[in-house]
């Protein structure tokens, strides 16, 4: 029988705070400095006095919340979500925090992350009688909670926690506490900080923290539950078997600059990364430029440890184009381009390493470099930070199928070739792993990088099957 | 007695094309190139077989234009307008183009610049019956025309552009032809590039150009008016009485880096201010940084002038903050900070180099010295990469106070200590002409200076009174 | 504890179709000729050859339906709501129809009526874990069939059926299936028409199947519950313990006059009304005139028995007032008043026979004697064609508390002063139930006149015990 | 060459007020109770301590004015105006108050009517370099003012309006004055009011005054120019060489029941035309009843004069289907009916007299008594209290071609068969007459009946001509 449901695979941000009277306030605006982590749409849920009030919307956050919405959502506490757009899911019921109302209490819940077993604990519970509001993965843990058998909430939450598997940063509000979990594995980045008034945040990005003025406290390590409420913050494990394996894609490409990871500025190693591309894949050039705005930072360091002269060869337009009517192929192929330019001034007549972060799909990497050349560059090099992508991330990052991958499909020379590069070379996975420098001691340097090398930390489960399916039939034709 | 029209003021971006059936396409993609010209509302006016047709519409491109209003706009030439926003002015009967419907005919005009003799041709024609349609000034050229008694629209467009001061870059569409005027002294920008289909495109920077996929093909001059007809473009003059004067802000801060102005890159340019700066303004420091994203270039030159490494100092959150709800004050002290941020793991501990382009209240120069220091910068010194803003404009910059200019309250040992910065240094004017580097001839290297020097290349007309007012006003407090 | 939920009460109106390609514009159609019932909002889910997908809005039909949204919803079946305005309720979440995902089906549902043991039942399930969606009483029905250990959805759907109580008139759209149910006693009331391509209609009144050209075919019977699907319609008991006893109310005021409900006209009922109050409460007068437009049927037959004149002596805007910006109190007195007006030229020195429908809080009453005086009236004799309210209803109709009834807090005389009417005179409950003249041969002629005589034809369930202790308070201004 | 502007016809609402604080709420309750005279827009204009501020809007009244639109618009005075819509024209421009701002003073225009010489006055101001803002032929007046030699504003006035032909009440707002002027014939109904405080109203109808609580103070006549300022009202003539002859469609269907016109009620007026119908065309039948609800009064009068029972055949949703989306053709044959049913109780087996105000184009009539057929009516005899229209309108209403009148094309015999009635009736020009009974001593007692007769009490200006084209075309057809 053909399932109604989609499972559902994000990249979002979350944000929580908890003891102060600008609560919603702060929240948008960290929601706000989010708000590259899922730009489908956003929710806030306070807690005035006992009581949860909840709004959400699709776009972003400055579309979603008027003044008077945020008049209206007075309170000392909030949780919010921005949630990435994934096709088909396009939808109210699925813009996070979800909330619940019983007969006796409230619950709201922000989720980052992917869980892997979440078809499997659906349909064993509607089995049961249960009814979900979403499509989302997320809503799980409610179900769980509420069927617990444990005597405290502390307790149901814990063997709720442990019942799911996949990547998870949980926040979960309710009338007289705020909840933070992270999954064993620590996918996603999860950090504390506190407020001038001694109230706390819990929130995906460092980034946040600066931006309500929030000083950093600590990361929240695999396996624990925090409990914030009126006795302050309290720190406990709902298991001990963890091993942090955090996103490397969080280090490449998804978090920003200013954001700290562990300790690890994102920028700084960024900066590193493209310092030991430059080392692994050197070529004689005049200049260096990076993609803006996520590749800056990579070709800073490709320029630093080259020594060749860093320059500003592309300019974005910095309006968004989310809405922006696409022009018709026709036009396209006229030149019609809307979000990026070369500047001819500096890139004419001059052999121009590109760097990029990485290459998904790859159609914007042969864009950028006929860009280049059509602007007069007499050499495209094309360097990747990071090393090839080949497999999908079930964990939370928006790649469920190698096929829709190139260098699941490519060589690197074939692709070289569709790219029209002059040369194409991508990052080591262990300068990836020197790059970001992580001193805990985990394999890989307590990343994850199974798109590299299709090691996953942990068991598949609902996604094993179609999973190996894929393999199999891309085994033909991948000859890397 | 109390005039009922304020005057405005207005930095704005047009763009026009004829002999393509993808006019409004086009159009829309050059006006969202040129959105850095102007949030306020935009507008497009198609000629459909002789019929015009207009749409127009507060905010961003994006939000005014949907993709039925494309499809109706279906026509073989059209004109466009970005426009500034000016406070108190933001009403739908100012946004471009001003559209006019005769018993038998039509014009449509866009307008990027400021009338200096407006308000009397107003009161003048007002007097003989004249009704307006709107507040701006740019109608005033559509009621000379119709009164000139000269034979041709040719020689009536010629004798109205004769009667009208200030700074100017017209377009106008008929039923059967475009015209593009510039002003007798150049202030703004205006380029005419080709399509490939031979169609031509005029328009204020060539950003927009590359961007509909147009090859660029003149620069207009002062004095000219252009003619776009079923018999292509012809290019006269409507006074020989010129004298390039190109507004240097347009180079400092207005321009996207990517354009070309009169032959010279815009970012090529900021980036020998940011040299020329660090020859006049040395200092030791271990880092340069600029403010995202206007000084990046600059801040570039300044580096590689100095010797200093280039760094990514500051963030800047790439949503627009446009329309984000304002932290009160009390939260802006504690730290709520939604636009920029500081890299804490680059600044701590350095003394940076801060490159800002320009300075004009100093509310933000203020702001982002503090926020570097309190990331930890051991020292913090501003360098300004053009001459202090002490003149009003009145040529199309929204500058029409001296009191609101810093520069001109304050001397520079005064702003440092607002500023909180260490050191504190501008770029002189012969070196801000020296990196543009225009070859024409004309005074001050073709520049316009005046918001410099005060002086000013025409007479003020309307606005000579209140600005010897407002000048003699401040000699008391001004120790420059 | 408090609890967060809290009961709603509404008059709504259902509408569903079975096998017409042009299902999801029949629904439209027919939800506006049920637009009475409800002006709070509107949904329609629709069948897509077994994919049901479902549009809900704020709103009247016309505002939350768009072309393009019935465009989207093609289907060969469909069921709709129109949801009453009552306060505090007014989110999105509890617009109909409400709809239910499930990993392998889906179900929507639709409901007219109040459920007296929803909180109980809520109550019971949440303790086991069950999650609501909404704060609604509908929503039990779903969980109850999902909890249900029968075999077949026919027999999940009677045992759930068994187990609500109180009002309810339900559209349960499957997959492949279309129920509806009616409650025991049949308090709301529901029909089935057929189309002329052989497909089914069932609806709440008449009204909608001459709507969308369905021809009548049945009354719905308390305690039956049918099934539409391929092989056509088939009816089935859940119960034989029934008891018809319709809402008088509908009759009295709700249902539109041209809607048969049981075989009898709406019109014919009130116009009986009328009459039958002519002989009850006659009066020496110049004129009969009704409040428009729901009295007008009874002050028809209130003028054809007493043999005087009918006229239009007030007229009411034709325009919604719905979101009209109410004047202030002070405004209020002096004159402005947007919904009625009385026509000076009829009234004007001339005794009136005002004939209403019924009174629940008796402000207009007062407010349109005072009109018709205002305009000259001579003397103003209210003729209210319905007995005196003064029990609350709990079967689906909005009045939860005798404290805000008139007739409830107030003596016949009394009011008569409150209102400034010259005579004031209420029909019988005798006479209401002759005026209908239904055949059936149950108690009241069929009819629920609970609201008249405090005598329920069921126990309250959740609501006894605050009824009692409202009645009790009430015992001591009680003059009746 | 062709004309880019096509002449605008109206029948439009208008409402203006001096001297209270609650200038813009009295506007726009005035403007509510006269939005039956036009659904495409509305705008009100206040003057604020002498300065105009204006909000417009397309649609009606409660969607063009929110609360805010109130706050803002606070001032002693206002004019308000509601337009009817009219294909083509529905444009945010053309929507009234026109406002025009001088360099020192401001106008406001709102204009019930339409004018015969607009054409001619636009080219010839054109031509001498005049700029028009709208298509509408309103605007002529503000042009012919500022273009006045004479010396006083009153004088200016007086000037323009000698200068326009056809039909008009026009309000005029300046920073210190109201005027109210009415055409020579008093085409258009325009009356005072004074509030309790002593401020003045100038409207459309009286059933505005009473929807403000003002009291009749008298109609404005033919010929008069009406001036409101800090001194009270003051009354003066701009041409003594008037003949009242008002339109009589604003007695048999326009206007709203309960407003009198020069002291004749309207419902009675209406009451009289089917009472003399019922004597001229007299039918023997079971019932009467009427169209709702322009119909009813009528309907009223006829079932009063034949004695026999006023009956409600017919019900119409009080719903509005303004937006309504139409069926398909397909599906209107089938029966789906949004607007009208037949009420089968009433009308089965019955001769029935259905009375109809007026027929334009017949289409609805024939819907109409398929619709009584349909739900079982033995007999349907279709009974019009208005004379056929057979001519067009060139004063206010929207009938610009009598090829589009049904009565101008078909014979009485030829219709009935159209319509499918069993006999069809109109009332005579005479009997209309002796309805109204207006004791004013003008021709076709101070009516204008030209729709009927084609006697046009002024010469016709710019329509002369096509106006004489139409009627030979249809000379070949016409057998009256």
């Amino acid at each position: 029988m053909q399932s109604q449901v989609s499972s559902l695979n994000e990249e979002c941000g979350i944000f929580g705070v908890w003891g102060t009277p600008d609560a919603a306030f702060l929240t948008y605006c960290g929601l706000f400095s989010l708000q590259h982590r899922g730009q489908e749409g956003a929710g806030i849920t306070i807690n005035d006095n006992g009581q949860l009030r909840t709004k959400r919307g699709l776009g972003l956050v400055n579309d979603v919340f008027k003044v008077t919405d945020l008049q209206e959502l007075q309170g000392q506490a909030a949780i919010g979500h921005v949630r990435y757009s994934t096709a088909g899911s396009n939808t109210l019921e699925n813009i996070q925090p979800l909330s619940f109302n019983f007969s006796d209490t409230q619950f709201a819940l922000a989720h980052n992350g992917n869980l892997t077993n979440a078809l499997t604990i659906r349909k064993n519970l509607e089995d049961q009688g249960a009814i979900y509001h979403s499509s989302s993965d997320s809503e799980n843990l409610m179900h769980l909670i509420r069927l617990s058998k444990e005597e405290t909430l502390d307790d149901q939450v814990k063997d709720a926690l442990r019942q799911i598997k996949g990547g998870f940063a949980y926040l979960l509000l309710t009338k007289d506490r705020l909840y933070a979990a992270l999954d064993p594995n620590g996918f996603r980045p999860l950090v504390v900080g506190q407020l001038p008034n001694g109230g706390y945040v819990v929130c995906s990005e460092t980034c946040a923290l600066d931006a309500v003025g929030a000083k950093f406290h600590c990361d929240v390590q695999p396996g624990q539950l925090l409990k914030i409420d009126e006795n302050g913050l309290s720190v406990s494990e709902y298991t001990t078997n963890t091993q942090l394996a955090i996103c490397s894609m969080e280090f490449i490409y998804f978090a920003r600059p200013d954001s700290d990871i562990y300790g690890i500025n994102v920028h700084s190693a960024r900066k590193n990364m493209g310092a030991l591309l430059a080392e692994e894949q050197p070529v004689e050039a005049d200049l260096v430029t990076g993609v803006p705005n996520s590749s800056l930072s990579a070709a800073m360091g490709y320029a630093q440890a080259s020594g060749l002269p860093y320059e500003m060869g592309l300019v974005k337009n910095q309006y968004s184009a989310r809405t922006f009517i696409q022009p018709t192929q026709e036009l396209r192929e006229q030149g019609v381009n809307m979000k990026l330019s070369a500047v001819k001034g500096v890139v004419a007549g001059k052999r121009v390493v590109l760097v990029d972060d990485s290459i998904v799909r790859g159609t914007t990497s042969r864009r950028i470099v006929k860009l280049l050349k059509d602007a007069g560059a007499a050499e495209v090099h094309l360097r990747i930070a990071s090393p090839p992508l080949r497999y999908p991330c079930f964990y939370g990052i928006d790649i469920q199928h190698a096929s829709e991958l190139i260098a699941a499909n490519q060589s690197i020379a074939e692709m070289q070739v569709t790219f029209g590069a002059d040369s194409l070379g991508f990052l080591s996975v262990p300068s990836l792993i020197k790059a970001v420098g992580l001193k805990t001691g985990e394999p890989n340097g307590s990343l994850c990088v199974a798109y590299f090398d299709g090691k996953y930390p942990t068991p598949l489960y609902d996604y094993q099957e179609s999973y190996e399916q894929e393999q199999a039939a891309l085994k033909h034709c991948l000859k890397v």
